[in-house]
Formats: structure tokens, sequence, C-alpha cells
């Protein structure tokens, strides 16, 4: 199978003012070893676990899914953030565009999916409304077992199946914690079938555990491809891993605040989206040094090209240089077709251009104008994208992000800042336990009208 | 009609480090009403159209639409940029969530929508299979009826008709210059039905022209209240237009380089991509002043509430202090529900809770989370979201973003910096006239083996 490429020419200083010089290069691999080194130690220790992900027997799965995929037109994903973004980024570039319209035989006798994700109830409204109970299966996913939207989604739903089905173990999927949290023992108690996110898997990281996979699999996705594509990185990328955490680390250092994600395929729009939970969340802390409080990491944009060239390119180009921006290009597109150009003489130019062809001719374009106002880019390049290169492209990252956070010394696996909000949403709603956090809101929340017009 | 609400107490220097304080307000104000008396100025000139857009009379476009609208199962929509996202921000806002996997009764009979943005073929290739001609009507959006990606999609589409339909002139709706440009010729040599987008109408601020009203009349949306709704802004929103641009030049003269959008509803999520165009693209400026190159313009992010708490607040609230956000609220969500919490005893405490009501007290919680963390926010409140609102939505930043733009004298309206990309692909394409930029993009593009790993 195919390696991926790294292209840092427009990164480099032989290119590009400001851009890496071997030597800093060199500097900056070194820090990013140490990183990785961080890294290695964790995992041998049993903390961190993403990288074991591809050994993961996935024979228990994919024997379920045998007996029961074809068995419901809908699957319902209930989830958010690391629970979702995965199994959305795997849809989006694997599943044909415009797949939840087509008809049964179209998808290959396989369920449509709906992601539950918000609390936005006109959004699950829909999804109950487009579903039938008797013919959906829901996966309801939560690593704690206690997230508040999963949990209220979660809850509209089995009421919907309640009064419906008649054995509710039929159409429910648990995946959560092995052993503790209120959704363990909610499956446990039930008999629902379940799966494990075992502590060693972040949310973030989780894509290639049973919380990407078991809806994947039910989608009739090649899940063994894409653990084979993502150890292909373990195995053979840690050349690529590490140039790229070095660059992206020098970046940093050279007050680039901006890390832009831009795949040239709309089918990598929702994989943008998982880059930045996985580069924001991991990265964007703060640490005490000498008694200073000291911020760390740079904010992900997700783009789009070329859509984003009628949309981003003018602000890349000519606003502030605060930007780094990682394109990622297909060699090869699916489904790739030329054009006549013959509606109307003035477009005669476009004749026999292949779509994907002026796709890519449009990605080195952007390459060459971003370099032409000093914006540095790298490349990474696949040669279709599939479950491998999906694989490759999840593994990669997953990698780099806390290589970067541990070179350093921050926790990439930790999200304290993400508490507060839920803990003064808890008091709100009056749950046991939060009543201080109650008062404390209360306090900060106070608003004055002479500040709403 | 209601009014739309700003909230700037979380930005106010009296409950904020950092905040605006009513002597500075009053200063930017004043600064904000410069940029406002500059763009009247360009209004009353004829070179801006946006605030007299609420004016157009739809009549004829709802005519038409009456006569046509059920008679297809399936609505194209070929256009990028300006000409997508505007019309992608309707549908995501008014139209029921996974709309095209309803039934056509489902649907009150109307067409699916589909938008050909990208020159991804796996996009174009799975809407061309999921749609019969027979039963499909494309509307072609160009402004300068030159875009490249719009030309090649439409290409395809049109072969795709042409061997399949009977009469092409009842299949294509064309949105262009009203009277120069490859497709007005196009349009009116082939007989094609055709509306008009005036030259004082630029992309990012055209999705209440026939831009946007065309496909959204299609749609079954109600195109009047939705101008209405902008209309309101011109005619009762100034005070809340100059004090969020004051706000925002105050946070930008800060050094706060980034510009969260942060909707708490899914169904902005697409009206949050139209934002990011909005503002990049209009205030992502160079400028020269006495012979020093000055750079212009902050980024905007765009994410959806609640979802986002899981993913970017761990960077919001840890991470650099170097943005502001703005949060839109829904006082009342559509379908709002509540839950019974009663599939496990861990749950109970959801009993009772709405869908919408949890959304909102996790805006507010995110709200107090945020200025502990000294992150600045405003609230832009609607009391629904509707046609009207969104209007409202559209109309308020379509003035705020260029009165910022005026305001610093950096112009707007255009957009040098994604020409040079554009040139270079049509170079490689070896378009006639287009043969020194590919010799200028291929003495750049000289690719160096040694940087690819």
């Amino acid at each position: 199978m195919a390696k991926l490429i790294c292209d840092y020419n427009f990164a480099a200083s032989k290119n590009i003012l400001g851009g890496i010089s071997e030597e800093d290069l060199a500097v900056y691999k070194k820090k990013a070893e140490l990183g990785y080194e961080r890294l290695l130690k964790m995992v041998e220790e049993g903390s961190v676990g993403f990288p074991k992900l591809p050994e993961y027997d996935t024979t228990e799965l994919k024997d379920f899914a045998k007996d029961v995929k074809t068995n419901y037109n809908d699957l319902i994903v209930v989830g958010i953030g690391g629970s979702a973004l995965g199994i959305e980024a795997v849809v989006n570039a694997i599943l044909p565009y415009g797949y939840n319209a087509m008809s049964y035989t179209d998808r290959g006798c396989l369920p449509r999916v709906w992601v539950a994700d918000n609390v936005d109830p006109s959004k699950i409204q829909s999804i109950l409304k487009i579903c039938t109970p008797d013919d959906t299966l829901a996966v309801v996913i939560s690593k704690s077992g206690n997230t508040v939207e999963t949990a209220e989604n979660y809850s509209l739903i089995y009421s919907w199946f309640k009064s419906k089905v008649q054995d509710m173990k039929k159409h429910i999927v648990v995946v959560t914690d092995p052993d503790k949290g209120p959704l363990r023992e909610y499956a446990n108690n039930n008999g629902l079938r379940s799966f494990p996110i075992h502590s060693s898997i972040g949310g973030r990281f989780s894509v290639m555990s049973p919380v990407g996979l078991v809806p994947a699999v039910f989608l009739g996705i090649d899940i063994d491809k894409m653990l084979q594509g993502a150890d292909s990185i373990t195995k053979d990328g840690l050349e690529q891993v590490l140039t790229l955490s070095a660059i992206y680390l020098y970046y940093m250092d050279k007050g680039k605040s901006i890390n832009v994600l831009m795949p040239y395929s709309s089918r990598l729009d929702k994989f943008a989206e998982w880059f930045c939970q996985l580069w924001g969340e991991s990265l964007g802390k703060k640490y005490t040094m000498d008694g200073q409080e000291i911020t760390f990491g740079t904010t992900p944009v997700r783009t789009v090209g070329a859509i984003d060239q009628h949309s981003q390119i003018q602000l890349f180009r000519e606003g502030p240089l605060d930007k780094v921006v990682t394109f990622i290009s297909l060699e090869t597109h699916d489904n790739d077709v030329s054009v006549k150009g013959d509606f109307y003489e003035a477009f005669n130019y476009l004749n026999g251009l292949h779509l994907g062809k002026l796709l890519n001719s449009e990605l080195k374009a952007t390459e060459a104008a971003l370099l032409t106002s000093k914006v540095p880019s790298v490349k990474i390049g696949v040669n279709i994208l599939d479950e491998y290169s999906l694989g490759q492209l999840f593994m990669l990252f997953q990698y780099i992000v806390p290589i970067i956070g541990l070179s350093v010394n921050i926790n990439p696996f930790d999200q304290p800042g993400v508490e507060e909000a839920k803990e003064y949403a808890y008091g709100m709603m009056n749950r046991a336990g939060f009543e201080n956090k109650k008062t404390q809101f209360e306090s900060i929340y106070q608003k004055d009208d002479a500040f709403i017009i």
C-alpha cells in the first residue's frame, strides 16, 4: 500500500522568507523526538492507547455486524465531540455524497446514517421523523457514560423506541467504558450489546476504537483496511511524523498563531473538523512556570479547497501573516470525469479537462500564490482517498499533536478547561451535587440591562 | 416583528478585564459612524447596493416559482463562494434537518436541493446519480459569468441534460450580470430564463439578491419575510450595528486576532460559514501607508454550540487570549421537547428537561466560563429562527463588516488577493491569455525532492 507523501518545499527557508532551514529542522526534530519518547513511555506504561488500536481484534465486531447490518434502514449514532467527529469524518470520506438520499439498493442494502450530536430539538426531531423505530439501530457512545447531551438525546430515542418495538435489545448498542459509569451499568443491567472504550483512549483519539469502528462496520466500511493504514504510520511513518511535528513546532515558536487545514476534496471537510478538535483540545493549554501563567496552543481553522479560494484565500494572502497552511492532496479523485465545455464557446477552453485535475491544479496554484504572499505551507499527499489512506491521515495527526504537546511538557490528553461550563450547566439544571456551581454561576451571570440593546 | 437583541455585558469593562469602557465605546462608535457615513455615500452613489436589496420586487420571481417549483424533484444550485454559501445558510436554517432524505410529500411537494460548488468529481457525480434529468432544475449562478468551477460543473450538467431532456429551457435558470459576461451571453442567446445580479452587489453580499432568492423561492422559503427582516436592520437596527462594529473595532485594536462565531443551534452552522467568507474576504486586506505595507483583518472561526464545547472550548479558555467570541442565541427552539430521563436512574435528573432549554443553559454556562477565563464575548439574540430573523442576521453582519473596513479606509468590497491563484490555474490549463502566468507559475513551482518525504 502506498505511503503518504509529505512535501514541505513551501515551508523551507530555501523557498520562503522565514521558512525553516535545515539547521532549524534538525533542532526542532530533536525537540519532536523528545516528545515522541515521552509518548512512547506513556504507551508502554499503558496510560495512552491510541497507537495500539490497530491491533484491535475486529472479528467479534465484524461477526456481529454481518448478522445485523442489513436488518436496519437507519443507524443513529448518539454521541458528541470525540464520539461523533470521527465517524462523521469516516462517513464523509468513504460513503458517497448524498448517501442518505439514496435508495436502499443504491446504498448496498446498508442503513442510512444520522449523528445525533447536538441537543438541538430541530435536528433530533427531524431524525426521529425520518426514521421508524422498527427499522432503526441506535449506537450510543460516551466514554464516561455521563455526557449530558448524549443522555438527553438518548432519552428521547429511548422513549421513541419503547412504545414501538418489541425487543429493545435489538435496537440499541452501547459503546462506553468497559467497567464503570452509568452507561456501562445501564448496558449491563439490561443485557444490551456493548463494546468498550478503554481508559487509555481519549475521545479525540478514539476514531479507530469501537467509537468509530462500531458505526463504521454497520455502514459496510472496511475497518480492517482503515486500521492497516493507521498501523502503517506507526511502522513506517516516523520520519514524516517527526518532520511535520518539527515544522509545526518551529512555526509555533515563530508566532504563527493559526493552523489552517485545507484539504482539496469535499470528502475531507469533516476530517478537517475532526482535526480541529484534536489540535485545539490537545494543545490549547495553560501552565505555570516560575509562578507565571503561560498559555500554549494555536487555533486550528478548517477550510476546503477549492471552495475556500472563494472565501478565505483573500484573508490568508493579504491579512496578517499569522498562519501556516497544511494542504491535503489526492493524486487521483474517485469517479473523475472530463467535461466538454461545449455549452458556450467562451468555455471551450475547458474541453477535456477533468474535475479532479482542475482541483489539483488549483491546489498548486494556491500553494504558489501563498508562497508569493510569504504564507508557508506544507502538503500531505495520498494516492487515493479510501479507508487505508484515511486511516493514515487519522494516525498521522494522532501522533503529531501529542508529540508537539509532550515536547513542550504540556499534557495533550486532558481537557480541564471544559469542566467549568459543564458544571455551571448542571447547576442551572439543579442537578444534585452542583448547588455550589449554581450559586457561583448566578453570581457571575448578573446581567446589566444597560449593556443590552 | 421582534427586534434582535445585542448583549455586550461580557465585553464591557465593568465585567471583564480589558473589556470596553463606556468612554472607549463612545470613541469607537464615532469611528464606526465614520465608516457608516462612507458606506451611505457609496450606497447613494450606487456603487454599493446591498442595503437596497430588500426593496427588490419579488413578484416576477414568485410568479415564476409558483408555476414551476412543484414540477421538479430536484434543484441543483451551481455556484461557489458567494454564489453558494448564502443559499446553503438559508437551507440549513429554514428547511428541516435531513430534508433531502424526506419523501416528496414530507417535503411539501417541493424539490430536494443540492449545491454543486466544488469541482470534486465524487460530489457532482453523486448528485447526478441521485437526480434524474427529466425531473431536475439547475440554477447556474456566477456574477462574472467566468467562474471556472461553476463552468466546469455546469458543463457536466449540461451534457447530462442534453441527451435526456426535450427542452433544455425548462431545466436551466441563469443568475448572472444583467448585461455582460459569457453566462449572460449564453442565457440570452439560448433564451434561458435568467435573473440579474447588479454590479453593485458583490458575491458575499448577494444572499438577498436573486443569487439567494431564486433557489430559495423554489424551495418554498418565504423570501419576502427574509427581506423584511433584513430591512428592519436598515430601518431600526443602526444602534446595534454601530455598537457591535465599535466593539469589534475595539478588540481588533486590542490585538484580538481571531473572531469566533458560535451560534447555539445546528441550524446556524452554515450561517457561520457564510459569515466567515463575509468577514475574511472583506477585511483581510493589505494597504500601504508611508511606504510601509500594512495588513488588516482578523481571522473568523466558525463553531456551533453545544458541539464545540466538546472540541474548541478547551482552547478558547486555556489557549492564547487572542479571541473575541460572538454567540447567537435562539430564545425559543422550534419543535422543542422534554425528555423523561427514565432509561436509567442516574439520568433521572434530566426528567422534564427540554432540549432547547438545555442548549440555552449551556450557552449561558459557556459565556460565564469564558468570562472567568478573560475571554470577551457578545451575544446576539433572536426570538425564534425563521426567515425574518435570518434576514436580520444576514443584514446585521452585512452592515457591520463594511463599516469596520470603511472606518479604517480599507475597501471591504474587493478581493484582489484571490486573482493570482486563479490566473496560475488558468495558466496550467493553457487558457489563452494566461501564457505569462503559466511561465510565472512554473518558475515558482520548482519542486525540490529533498523536501518531499
